[in-house]
């Protein structure tokens, strides 16, 4: 008998209860997102009536009618609450959430059902359309906050309700006659549930969620049944445009919902980002915990063909805000994209589970890459604004001469909410666990893969070991560990070497140290004791990034990176017509760290070159000229774009060479 | 009292009966349109059930339901015909004009009314929806096929037809009581009129066009209280997508069919495109023939918004596929665009209008740059498949990936046909018709606008003066003119010194002049004998085009122009991923006549760079590297895009300076 490969993790995930984020960038964002951002959330989930619907006050005729995702939004705000009262103890924030889950437990019906759309809207149409109705999205969402409660304050209450509607939705769905043999048109309950299994240890759940992976795809598609079920005929629907949307011409039916195909033979992410990030995120969770090698095959085979040819450089993915979809390789257009908040919360999210089976620094330089750029664009400076889409390039006219197609999500900038506010209460939860993508453990030792000031007590062969790390990262590229083990001994400190970072020096108790590197990062292998302090220096130049020749919208241009950190140019810096800077001269580049800039950031200032319209009066076109005026071209972090004046920005821009013109 | 300023055409156009296209590119299209556009056409026509609704042969549940345009169709094509006959004298193709001509006198009304989709859709709706169902536009189209059907033949019929459908509009639209106060949705009745009045002489016809002219855009807007009477409330369907896509955020109500202010105050071309452009044309055309200046210095003011902010190189227009409109100043996007062919068709007509006001080479410039670029891109060389949308850029994966908002129509490349199809049967009456725009006359003598082997033969101070040009333009900058004068007189041959010409030299007889130039034209004032030849000496190199800096989408790229023609590159010439092509040495360019290569073409080949993809294995962005393979870039003229192997196409290519890499 052939044995089956195995799945199995080299590295072992910390709890985000593990890490004290300190300081430093994400302890501000954390500070931020405690004290701002989770609390206006609330409020503007109040404004809209969602505490009421929640409560069941609502009545058809009554405005605010409640979506179908509002308990989403409640299970990431849950999530994010107790991620975050496990560092800022906030008995007001508790006793809030309390009260919301309280009204949970009082409307769940004795079958353990619980949604506030379909009790209040459509009480008789349960279970009836999956493929658009996020029902049981909803319930994962619940069930992931649910499990952040519990392991936050050890209050059992919401874990209980949520067990109990798993309960349900296991008795009602499976392979078993009588079972609805079916999954969810958008993904995530998948990924609750192994959290679910992992709190409580009870093995039907991660049985669910792997049904629920096993069964998509399989013909005859379960949406085209279920459709049928309810009197519509997909095949002529899909004439419809609402329907063709979700038929995409070059993978057929479903594809949208990543459910064209059994998961294992999805070679290329296709469809909804953020459905595909959750899934994935699943197929590497159920990887883990049922040594499932053939589920890690496929989800390496898919995260290479995203990361290598449709990802943006801010780790941002799904360029098509038709579908809030993938489109095709090496389609990455900077002005006409989506790249949702969301989608990219996704992509951390499975780039962290990826990680740990292979203890590659390629899915850690995403990871990191994402956080710096897309996710912590998805939140204003002030902590409440957001943005939906995360454009590369915005030129603000092209939105007010608009089509109608522009929705309020689309609108470049900020905004203090959305119709469909997936993505807020998303970055909320994510800044606020933020802690436990930093480390990792393995069998001999503790893996280190973001910088940020903070402290980790983790268990190495069976000794506490403490590390506390001190830095300012990304401003600067000198990072500082502090080892203290419970008892000196023998272990592994593995140390990421960024991808993006062309030099970097160890030093081990002030002394530099030649350590092997093993994909991409220092392994310090040597006797630990109290005290012992690791320094790790990292070159941080400007580095001028340019893009495979088939991403049609980049040739000719370059971004502007230092570390982690994309950066870009705004109009309240550099005037209009972004478009038409070029760089002249990278070798002299002014770095200064402004405390008093959007919170304290490090800014660029680049000499470039550009065409005065002065010389143009009423003229479109004209044999070329080179005549060209110099300028000082001013970049910020891409994620900082959008907090001061709207206007203009830009990531990629024209690099001409040095040698003035001919 | 104050004497009003008037409008006075310094030219007079000459009718397309009095040039003779004899060979040259225009002579060839002309050949393709008589002998495979204009019977293919009608085998089209057939083949969607045209004929037969048009016979009245077509009932409820039939297939091939009529469509409201299809009228305008038979109209365009009548008028084709009509043009072409007058060259190629074809008795078969004169049969099946006439027998369309004995349907529609056969299906006219006692009252005069006609309209085929009224007829047998809606018979009880006639007049109910001038906003939306093009019932005016259709008889404007008609009414200008009868026209030409009679200057051609001489036969009367259809154009009876139409004086009596004209004359039952004229009863039931105008100012005074008890008719309708209203004008179409979209505009071609206006210039229609104008054509029946001159044919005609009725002045009733001019009248009712300033009429709809004059109350377009009055408040309360007619379509609002049309809408009214209908049982639509506007402002409050405002808010379904439909309508507020005529909605336009910045101009306000109903400023998609320019009907938003009264035209004489409207200062930028807003809205649908060849709405814009049939409207400012029969401006024109009024300010012509009732000397209204105001109507002449709107036209003006909109030319320059127009050709100075929003106009392609290739003289397309209209860049948003969302309601075929234009968007704002500078925004010229070349992939994401739309240019349909009968925006540069009415862009053409507009252009040689303005033209006769001020004998003013910056109309006949863009009116050559247009016909040479995007009106010529319309019709493939085979002459029976067609563009409706003329992109700048294609990169196909983007149509097969594309959301379901991508029509037939929007598809890159050739079609046989459409289901609007308002472009083929446009394409082909301007080709037919295209003697027209290259000559006129003024007081003192005959204007040369455009170049191409053939003959005209026009009054000139009483004498009868026959003009006849040899060349081989646009291929070769060579042009001969032969004067053949009835009667030796001093008069002004007038010849166009092209904008795009950075040195002409003209000769008479064989010796160089020095020939004053008045707005662009060479004016050669002389006693002429029969037999003076005229020959003007075009320099012709590659030139290298910039765009105005505020041009997003252009900076740092230049367009290949030779002569009026704006070339492209192709991916069966040059592999995928044009867009990473670079120019780096213009000097260098081969030009070569390639008689065997889509019916004869002058190609280019130039010294260029891209990266290979080679070195880029599982890499989507890495730091800037410069190392870049030589090439040669091959160009064939723009408007003979997609006619070989569909793929790949460009116009703005990358342009590096030559000091090689740093």
């Amino acid at each position: 008998m052939i044995r089956q490969a195995q799945a199995v993790q080299k590295l072992a995930p910390i709890s985000w209860k593990d890490t004290n984020v300190l300081g430093g960038l994400w302890g501000r964002r954390q500070q931020i997102n405690h004290f701002v951002t989770i609390p206006s959330q609330y409020k503007r989930f109040e404004e809209r009536g969602s505490f009421e619907a929640l409560k069941r006050n609502w009545k058809a005729g009554d405005p605010n009618a409640p979506h179908p995702f509002w308990d989403s939004d409640f299970g990431k705000w849950i999530e994010a609450a107790a991620f975050s009262l496990a560092k800022y103890p906030d008995p007001e924030l508790e006793k809030l959430v309390d009260s919301v889950i309280d009204e949970i437990a009082e409307n769940q019906q004795s079958d353990g059902y619980f949604n506030t759309y379909f009790d209040l809207i459509e009480p008789d149409k349960k279970w009836t359309n999956l493929y658009y109705m996020h029902e049981l999205y909803c319930a994962g969402h619940l069930a992931e906050g649910a499990v952040a409660y519990y392991l936050a304050t050890g209050k059992r209450k919401f874990l209980d309700v949520m067990c109990r509607y798993m309960d349900h939705i296991d008795a009602r769905f499976g392979s078993e006659p009588g079972k609805i043999h079916g999954y969810c048109g958008h993904q995530e309950i998948e990924l609750a549930l192994v959290k679910l299994y992992r709190a409580t240890g009870e093995e039907r759940y991660l049985k669910l969620s792997k049904y629920f992976i096993d069964e998509r795809g399989k013909q005859p598609y379960f949406f085209e049944l279920e459709s049928l079920q309810r009197g519509v005929d997909t095949e002529k629907t899909a004439n419809q445009q609402r329907h063709l949307k979700y038929y995409l011409k070059e993978h057929g039916p479903y594809a949208e919902y990543q459910s064209h195909l059994p998961v294992r033979e999805q070679e290329a992410p296709v469809g909804h980002a953020v459905r595909a990030m959750y899934m994935y995120s699943a197929m590497a969770d159920l990887a883990a915990d049922t040594q499932d090698k053939t589920l890690l095959d496929a989800s390496e085979k898919l995260w290479d063909r995203l990361t290598q040819r449709q990802m943006y450089i801010t780790g941002g993915i799904g360029p098509s805000s038709d579908g809030e979809r993938f489109t095709f390789d090496y389609d990455l257009p900077n002005e006409y994209t989506y790249n949702e908040t969301c989608a990219s919360i996704g992509l951390v999210m499975w780039a962290h589970r990826m990680l740990q089976f292979n203890a590659d620094r390629k899915y850690a330089d995403v990871m990191e890459q994402t956080l710096y750029n897309t996710v912590l664009s998805g939140v204003s400076v002030n902590g409440d604004e957001y943005s939906y889409a995360n454009y590369l390039a915005v030129y603000p006219d092209r939105f007010k001469y608009a089509s109608t197609l522009i929705i309020d999500k689309m609108m470049p900038g900020r905004h203090k909410w959305f119709n469909v506010a997936c993505c807020p209460p998303n970055v909320a939860r994510l800044i606020a666990s933020i802690g436990q993508y930093m480390y990792s453990t393995s069998e001999d030792g503790i893996y280190v893969h973001l910088y940020n000031d903070s402290e980790t007590t983790v268990d190495v062969k069976g000794n506490r070991v403490t590390l506390t790390q001190q830095t300012n990262y990304p401003w600067e590229g000198h990072i500082g560990l502090t080892i203290m083990p419970e008892t000196a001994a023998e272990f592994t400190v593995a140390v990421r070497y960024p991808g993006w970072c062309s030099h970097a020096e160890v030093k081990v108790n002030g002394n530099k140290v030649d350590a092997p590197i093993v994909n991409g990062y220092f392994m310090l292998n040597r006797n630990w004791a109290q005290g012992d302090v690791v320094e790790l220096l990292l070159d941080m130049p400007i580095q001028l990034v340019e893009s495979h020749p088939s991403v049609r919208t980049n040739s000719g241009k370059v971004a502007l990176q230092r570390g982690p950190l994309v950066y870009c140019m705004e109009e309240t810096d550099n005037a209009r017509d972004l478009s038409d800077l070029s760089l002249v001269d990278e070798t002299d580049i002014k770095v200064q760290y402004e405390a008093d800039l959007l919170d304290g950031v490090v800014t660029l200032e680049l000499k470039g070159q550009r065409r005065e319209t002065s010389s143009w009066e009423g003229q479109l076109y004209r044999p070329v000229q080179t005549q060209k005026t110099d300028v000082l071209v001013k970049a910020i972090p891409y994620f900082l774009w959008a907090n001061r004046d709207p206007g203009e920005m830009l990531i990629w821009i024209n690099h001409n060479c040095s040698c003035g013109s001919h």
